[in-house]
């Protein structure tokens, strides 16, 4: 039987984790959530989502925007198998507690909440059976998704004594006006960032070091990574080939002209990826190099896109729709057009 | 008796070796050259330097400017001492081979030549000494100046096993309309970088292991630097007071509201620094931190501006002004103001 997703939070990752889930045959969306009668709460409308409003005090105001409501969030929580809560970080914790806990629903979070408030963390190819039947599942974010992504296929293939990266974040999405910085470097001066701990809640055993920093540009963050590992006769071409066998990792080529993030989104729309996203992780193939029984790689993540995938696992793992991590990552793929 | 020096080069760098030397009492500028009549040579005239043209046949072009001539290049480098060579990279070497090493002119040259060209790399805390007495000296990069800067105090107080380095580069200088990113990171995907291997032209005895990428500011670049230390019983506080006493390292705390390169480079104004510059190299206080042997920092550097002091200890070195170098920097930080 299909089963019923909802989004609470139709924003950056929300509008895309309904068109993804809308893209499968075994999951559907019964509708979506908004606060505000914004230009995403009328795009919901146009493209045939039941839109819900989370301030039911606030429906005149969709009305008066020309936007139609189908009812409150509680009313479309009533209907749902699971919950996809894409409000913004820390709101989904208390949702949990506040709401979900309360009427049994099964929800899954997002990066922006803590591991220890929702319980169990999520990526699909690293750890997708511990998720089986779980009720509560953070996604991690969009940087811990890309380290999981390539550093489970390096742990597979040559184990890793230690792993350092310097993820260089984008400022803002591109839709995002209020932030920056717009002619500055902002280095998080807390070392390590928060992101080694959070690859832990995915890949436990692993010794994991992260320094970040904040630029002006809107399209994506770049990841420098630096992997001791514990099989020093593993090659560049071996690393090569791990990452052209994981279901998410795109090699690139700067000789063909990706050298950069803004190359790779050109390349994403040119695919004609839905909004030009790019789910799968780009690694710049230049750039692996293994010296010294150590790895040296460049990656990108798109911020908006690349955990959306990991979303729709995460529904078929919850719900028991799947049992092999494979199978589910190569149904959700396939329907999603990944490479 | 005072020394003659010359800029070849009324650029970026130039320019403010220019205004350095004439702070010091123990060398003074006889003029300065440019190839192009513009708003440098318009201005390197009007400060009272004496402006020399490289390519003779333009003369009219800056009589046309109203830009006063002196001379030619030529008839500048007979009156000289030492030259400073700070053409575009690769014309340094040139110029060595077809006019310096003809006559017999001593010359300094900047971080864009290669050391093989040159024979003699400089930085002044970490290897004045051998470059006492010489004739072609090149001050290396803005980059590789930062790293030897920080690494040669670490080194002294701990010991390093190896050092792994991250520069975020800035795209463009703020003056120059011509180059990007505007919004995109790019990665050099030649890994290692050419950085580490130009720490070692100056601190042979170091392993270190650089990646590089460019952003899209103007202000300067940072580096996110990982040390294994020889000595572990070093604790975070050991390292910051080796920054305190290092010379040209200035140790900055987010908590003062310095927690990004754009406030970094307003504070050098409220200095009153000329141009705004930063000399010294700040590192973030609160991103020095120990953990299991391995010392992480972050660290920012003024790529237009922190190789100048370091071209003024050069001259006195090479010219045997002063055998010292702790003399030599401190005379020269105390003409400049530096912290």
């Amino acid at each position: 039987m299909v089963k019923n997703i909802g989004i609470n939070g139709y924003g950056t990752i929300g509008k895309r984790v309904a068109d993804a889930v809308s893209a499968q045959d075994d999951m559907k969306i019964v509708g979506v959530t908004k606060r505000s009668p914004d230009y995403e709460a009328k795009s919901a409308v146009e493209k045939g989502y039941d839109l819900y409003i989370s301030v039911p005090e606030r429906e005149a105001e969709f009305e008066e925007a020309g936007i139609e409501v189908a009812g409150t969030a509680d009313e479309l929580f009533e209907k749902l198998d699971l919950v996809v809560d894409c409000t913004p970080g820390g709101v989904g914790a208390a949702n949990k507690t506040d709401i979900y806990e309360k009427i049994g629903l099964k929800a899954i979070f997002e990066g922006g909440e803590d591991h220890d408030a929702i319980g169990s963390s999520f990526n699909a190819e690293a750890n997708y059976a511990s998720n089986i039947g779980k009720d509560y599942v953070r996604v991690v974010s969009c940087n811990t998704t890309g380290l999981c992504r390539t550093l489970k296929p390096i742990k597979d293939i040559a184990g890793i004594k230690n792993v350092r990266a310097v993820m260089v974040r984008r400022g803002a999405d591109p839709n995002d006006v209020k932030r920056g910085p717009i002619n500055a470097i902002v280095p998080t001066t807390e070392v390590p960032s928060h992101h080694g701990p959070d690859v832990q809640t995915i890949i436990d055993d692993i010794n994991v070091m992260t320094m970040a920093l904040i630029v002006p540009t809107t399209l994506m963050h770049t990841h420098n990574i630096m992997v001791e590992l514990e099989d020093d006769s593993i090659t560049t071409d071996d690393v090569l080939d791990a990452f052209q066998k994981a279901y998410r990792v795109l090699p690139v080529k700067k000789s063909l002209n990706l050298g950069s993030t803004a190359q790779i989104m050109e390349y994403a729309k040119d695919l004609g990826r839905s909004r030009g996203d790019m789910y799968e992780i780009p690694v710049w193939e230049e750039s692996v190099n293994v010296e010294n029984g150590e790895l040296f790689y460049m990656q990108a993540v798109h911020q908006e896109s690349d955990v959306v995938p990991e979303n729709v696992d995460a529904i078929r793992a919850m719900l028991e729709l799947e049992d092999d991590a494979e199978k589910s990552i190569l149904k959700t793929n396939k329907a999603m057009g990944i490479l």
